[in-house]
């Protein structure tokens, strides 16, 4: 199995806890690979709200919303019923309408999942691409980055 | 195992086919017990299009919608990995703003799941409790019921 | 809506933290009505697991599996995106192979979903009704009842 | 939108169709995510019962199961609720133990969901890569591909 990153790569990323039920798992013994997208949903929602709150006033506040464009999952290892994962984020680029993030499922020293997510902000109107607005790029680029803004943590 | 009722009581009722895939099933290596319920919707659309048109368009023409009030389900045998269902729909009674629904599951000749859903019509406007309109209670009760309405198959 | 019950009653009710999330929803814009049985499984498991351990390991070490034989769910008030619930279990029944909880979905102080869940006790191997074993029984029976057992919280 | 692809390119492509239901849906009025992984299972099961059998006796006829190993996917147009849609299948690759799947998902004329899904065989006995067993290669090859078996359609 592949380790986990180096602590200095991703140190600073953000990470939930998550425990695996029988809701997440199928017939084979194992989580369903499409389970772990919900698992990221999850780790990205609370990133967001950690650093300007919850999701449901992003569209409120900055007239944007965010919508997954792209994702590419590589399954290294299984994860089974009781195991408790941390799943992770770490900005990889963020830049005009696009946020690319990588999401990553790790037990114990065990990377299962590795991911890359591509976001698009769309108008909350129209849902068409639109610029990040600069003071969300700013805290989104802080939080969960190489750079961590301890302000936001 | 408990039989099928006899087809007399049964014959009319709403039936669509569903298969279990993984994506279904749990580590136990049988349905995961909330995945009835999204059987059950499968049906009660299927059903509602049958004789009225896309659930959609039912707040457009009608201003109503109809949402789940209470379910109580029996769970009497498990279905399995690449099982062949039925997933079956019958009004038991609809009055006033109420619309109460038998559902059940089979597997060729066994009764796996036997469920009762109250669905309640509120106005799409506020979502609250309205009567279900004539029109439209007279095409629910004629279909999957004990009276079938050829007209409406 | 409802009030819940007086703290009186529940005060002893084993409780997590649930948060809504997109995966969660349907396009009515609330939390969808299956997903509370997600919800009630995750409540479960981390109960089980607060007295006995982890439930991968309750077949090996008891000979025994839990599987849901009935719920019964009243749908009170809608859940939405970006919602911090709180789950709670009580056991309101548990003899011979039959174990009967109560629980509900709350959100601040109103009552959102209440269910009754019957679960039977099975025998690993052979999937036949068995007795909860005494000391299973015991552990079940005083956590999360209105009679605590600190030794077990 | 992006247009499908003409017709002599995917005109052999292994097709179900499935319709969107609350159950699919999130509260941004569209499909989440995620249920297209769900939509590509369900066809995947379908091919490869098709040709080979129920899935669920892949590993006893021949010793192997597949898992996925990883998937991209561009989410290009949104589905809704009452979509009628189509999901495809086309091998793109068989070979050794891999087997690597374009799948994608239409609504009428407009392309909305394009992904690769890489499956690997393994033994069902460790769950260690294993070829694909020639006789299955062969059948998996010949449908849904751009030779069609008209033996095995």
């Amino acid at each position: 199995m592949r380790p986990v990153p180096p602590p200095g790569e991703t140190a600073t990323a953000f990470r939930i806890p998550v425990r695996v039920y029988f809701q997440d798992t199928d017939a084979g013994g194992i989580v369903y690979h499409a389970r772990y997208l919900d698992y990221f949903e999850r780790c990205r929602m609370d990133w967001l709200r950690a650093c300007h709150g919850p999701v449901s006033r992003l569209a409120v506040d900055s007239g944007v919303l965010f919508i997954v464009r792209a994702v590419a999952i590589e399954y290294l290892a299984p994860a089974r019923l009781d195991d408790d994962l941390e799943v992770s984020l770490a900005p990889a680029d963020v830049r005009g309408a696009q946020l690319d993030l990588r999401q990553q499922v790790v037990r114990a020293d065990t990377l299962l999942v590795d991911g890359r997510v591509q976001l698009a902000c769309v108008s909350a109107a129209h849902l068409r691409p639109t610029r990040i607005p600069p003071s969300l790029r700013d805290s989104l680029s802080s939080r969960g980055s190489t750079h961590p803004s301890p302000a936001c943590t």
